[in-house]
């Protein structure tokens, strides 16, 4: 591995040549009549192009997941990027699915996130700022939704809704804590009936998770008017669709239901569409971009958030179970600096440099940490999807600690391979691409965790226990009183979700490596009836950001040239 | 004039035969490496276009606005479409310059604004969602700025920032009345400072108000800048630039201050770009799209929000200052239905049907509300501009009604065409066409109402005495506070704005025709340092829509082919 000065990730982005997204398109075998163009390098491409291609054959459908990442992240999307890249570089037609970054966090910590290095999604400014708008389509439509509700309120409430059942908020692509709680419809007659409620994050939005679930423009119209707002007075559900909403908010969202073609900095395709938290909601890229990806390529990579208990069980139980599509093989994410934080001797803070002692080479600590990547191994496996350990290599590694998880993984019964993607593009990622190719040709034996008539609390059940490793969990009386309603409203075989820190694989974000002897508490129940699921609130689920003393939005700006400047 | 039945607006729209948009921008002579496309039927264009383009001649430049409409307005947008079409049918080259449509009240009253008939904008799906995402920008640039103050009071608010003089609200392109007075903050100690704030639609944004008067990025960049959000304990300005928040506004306004082209229904070039309120913003469309246009035609026309005392008065003084560009006719849209409300005879409604006996054959009501028609020409030639009188012909109006028009326009000394554009398309435009042409070949004396270096005072006398033909100008104390505070912090040069009703060339709606022997009652001054004026309220200004019982959104919906119904 090369320990050379890497030029910043916006000098890479700007060097590199981005070829006419068409002929991107057209590598992938998009008909161009159904390439619609957003300036040069950014395309939405028309649904037709799914029928178009159902006689192609199906490519390998690879989820990209990581082991339980620090607060930094450990790379997922540069390494997917990476792979890709990789398996260009051996001949192999690659399509990556991602999902689209929200704009508000760009403007807080983070100033922009598509990748890194030599690994890149480009152009990296429009990927960060709107896109083809899709987000400000979730919003909208969101928001009208809303704008109805308290409307209704306000011109007699003719369905008779319970004001304090109301549990639809508002949304806006801004980190803006300010929001969190207020009070609306104060002022006059005619300013609405006041009553309290709240903004959360667009990612956060159930209309942005009907988007990455819907099969179609008609399934997403269908999600939308099942979407539950709160309640009558005696406890019937409302809907959208008794709102008479359901038909607005999906024409503003009929564009928006394209996914969108962009490239890597080594121009291999990458379809980036919706993007759902990875907290409470699925955390997953759209079925729509995967049902398109399966049939442009060899190898369709798919990103799920957060580690494989997280974005990659959702993927499993919930994305895989509405999509029909079954993974070929789960690429695990994993780094030296999560291992080593995983042995419990250093502190990780987002945020903040690393401590310094943790760059010394040190493989015993991260054979201390190991745990965790072991139990991550077991969870895909229990899905029975061949996984891949792919060490995302920093310039600060050791030789000897890349081998320490080599060797972990390889005595856990997974396939390994270190890659230098960030530093060196899809040439640093070859042997990910060549372990990736063996893995595919496994014969898999996919299976769910749960069936859809099993009951709310035996779904929530086998994940805890099944994936997790807990030994039960433990519902609070309200929890028990909202899946008593909503099985009784006829919600009962809806998948399960869990919401739950990203930071362990329980629900608390002290217990690092692979937790057990624990009991995961439900708090409460929530109903996503548009989405397709119910959530289990299993500790603090933050759904709107906010800002620190100094954002990012504080250094970014345009210079004399009106390039921009500050977004990295 | 034909009185047969007319296709529906969508029947039209979806009939048409539409040019690539690339086409569209050859004929306007845009170099095809400046079109950005964003589907077919749209392109964004590069403000490099503008420099390439320097050398072209000056087309002659045509204000497009009206007489004092009733609720229903009389069809500004559909004529300038008509006359645009009725300019190149004979022979010439023309590029019309429209605001965009706000999305909020697509879904409240309207259901569509897009011109109508066989003079429309198409896409008209496109124009009235979305677009090319420029409001979206206009509301994620001024709500970033928002968040970004309640970030500040949060953080220990290091400049002092007074709360209560706080001016900056939030905005959200819906019609949403339960936002217009919120309190925001509430909750924990993370969760900010709770305060009063509220929600306007994104038409009445500064920001959108900065964009459609700035020249270059540079010019944006720095009017975001010098936009005032309230003031320190001890009654200092606080600009967006001093919370670093300016940079990262322009970054988001980035793609957004790029021109949208779009075509009418007989191909010819469209330029659509910002939008702010006609009330107490400008009212205008952008600054840049009028640089662009003048060179890539014959004639360049723009529309000019509601009358000749509103958008055209703010076109002139405001705009033309900051554009140093000047027309050389002023067309008046004027309709028999307009001139018999004039006549204090008949009560028109918005969203309401006319009361029939308005539909009866009758000039003797024309000739009754002739002086509203004479005052806005009146108008017109106070500002050295040849003013055009077209009828807007609705398929109920009488012959003799007509020529009630064209007598009255006549005998003021105005130019005056009958023009059936709706119905006919261009060819119902030609004799619009021909007499703006001839109205454009006099000599033009143009010249504005005020100086800068008027003191506020004086600029608002002059407004309402020499435009509105007010006695004079009252004050309220709080008015008088508000003008020596912004003289004395060095904002006594800018240009002036009076917001005020529509429905009257005065500040009161129940006063119809020309009124006389009226004062004009400024209850207070605001400024608008970014946008570049302060502004003077004179009545009740609504920033905040609301919906209906029932509004347009509860029948837009998606048919079973996944087209649009209920837009119209």
């Amino acid at each position: 591995m090369t320990k050379m000065t890497l030029p910043t990730d916006l000098e890479i982005a700007r060097a590199a040549a981005l070829l006419p997204i068409d002929q991107v398109a057209a590598a992938g075998g998009i008909d161009a009549s159904r390439v619609e163009h957003h300036g040069r390098h950014v395309a939405k491409i028309h649904l037709g192009a799914i029928d178009d291609l159902s006689a192609c054959p199906k490519a390998k459908y690879v989820v990209i997941t990581a082991l339980t990442p620090t607060p930094l992240g450990e790379g997922k999307t540069t390494t997917a990027v990476g792979l890709a890249q990789g398996l260009a570089r051996i001949g192999r037609r690659s399509m990556l699915a991602l999902r689209q970054p929200s704009l508000g966090p760009t403007f807080g910590v983070k100033g922009g996130a598509a990748g890194g290095g030599f690994s890149q999604v480009l152009p990296m400014e429009t990927l960060n700022l709107h896109l083809t708008g899709d987000f400000h389509a979730i919003t909208t439509a969101h928001d009208l939704l809303a704008a109805m509700i308290d409307n209704h309120l306000h011109h007699g409430n003719e369905l008779g809704i319970d004001p304090h059942s109301i549990s639809w908020r508002r949304v806006v692509d801004m980190n803006d804590r300010a929001l969190r709680n207020i009070v609306v419809g104060l002022g006059a007659k005619l300013d609405g009936i006041p009553r309290q409620s709240g903004f959360d994050i667009t990612a956060a939005s159930e209309v942005g998770v009907c988007l990455a679930l819907a099969t179609s423009l008609r399934d997403l119209r269908e999600r939308l008017g099942r979407i539950v707002i709160g309640y009558t007075r005696d406890r019937r559900p409302v809907t959208a669709e008794d709102l008479k909403a359901a038909g607005s908010m999906t024409v503003i969202m009929r564009e928006a239901i394209k996914p969108n073609l962009m490239q890597t900095t080594e121009n291999t395709p990458v379809l980036i569409h919706a993007g759902p938290f990875g907290n409470i909601a699925t955390g997953n890229s759209s079925v729509i971009a995967d049902q398109l990806g399966i049939r442009t390529s060899d190898y369709l990579l798919t990103e799920a958030g957060f580690g494989a208990d997280m974005g990659a069980e959702r993927f499993f139980n919930v994305k895989c179970r509405v999509s029909g599509l079954h993974p070929d093989a789960a690429v695990l994410v994993t780094t030296v600096r999560a291992l080593k934080t995983h042995s419990g001797r250093y502190k990780v803070v987002a945020g903040k440099p690393l401590p310094p002692e943790m760059l010394e080479d040190n493989p015993d600590d991260v054979r201390a940490g190991a745990d965790n990547l072991r139990k991550h191994i077991e969870i895909v496996r229990g899905f029975g999807v061949a996984p891949v350990v792919a060490i995302n290599v920093f310039p600060t590694d050791h030789e000897d600690e890349i081998s320490a998880i080599r060797e972990i993984a390889e005595q856990a019964g997974a396939r390994v391979a270190a890659s230098t993607h960030v530093v060196d593009g899809g040439e640093g990622a070859l042997e990910l691409a060549r372990v990736v190719e063996e893995a595919c040709g496994e014969q898999t034996d996919f299976r769910f965790s749960y069936e859809e008539q099993d009951s709310i609390e035996t779904k929530l059940h086998k994940v805890a226990t099944g994936v997790y490793g807990a030994d039960g969990v433990e519902f609070t009386v309200q929890a028990r009183k909202d899946v008593a309603l909503f099985e009784e409203l006829g919600y009962g075989n809806l998948p399960v979700v869990i919401a739950k820190t990203h930071l362990s694989i329980s629900h608390d974000p002290a217990l690092r490596g692979a937790p057990t002897g624990w009991t995961l508490p439900v708090r409460e129940v929530r109903l996503a009836a548009g989405a397709g699921y119910v959530y289990a609130i299993c500790g603090e689920m933050r759904t709107m950001p906010g800002l620190g003393k100094h954002p990012a939005a504080e250094r970014i700006d345009i210079d004399e040239n009106g390039e921009i400047v500050g977004l990295f």
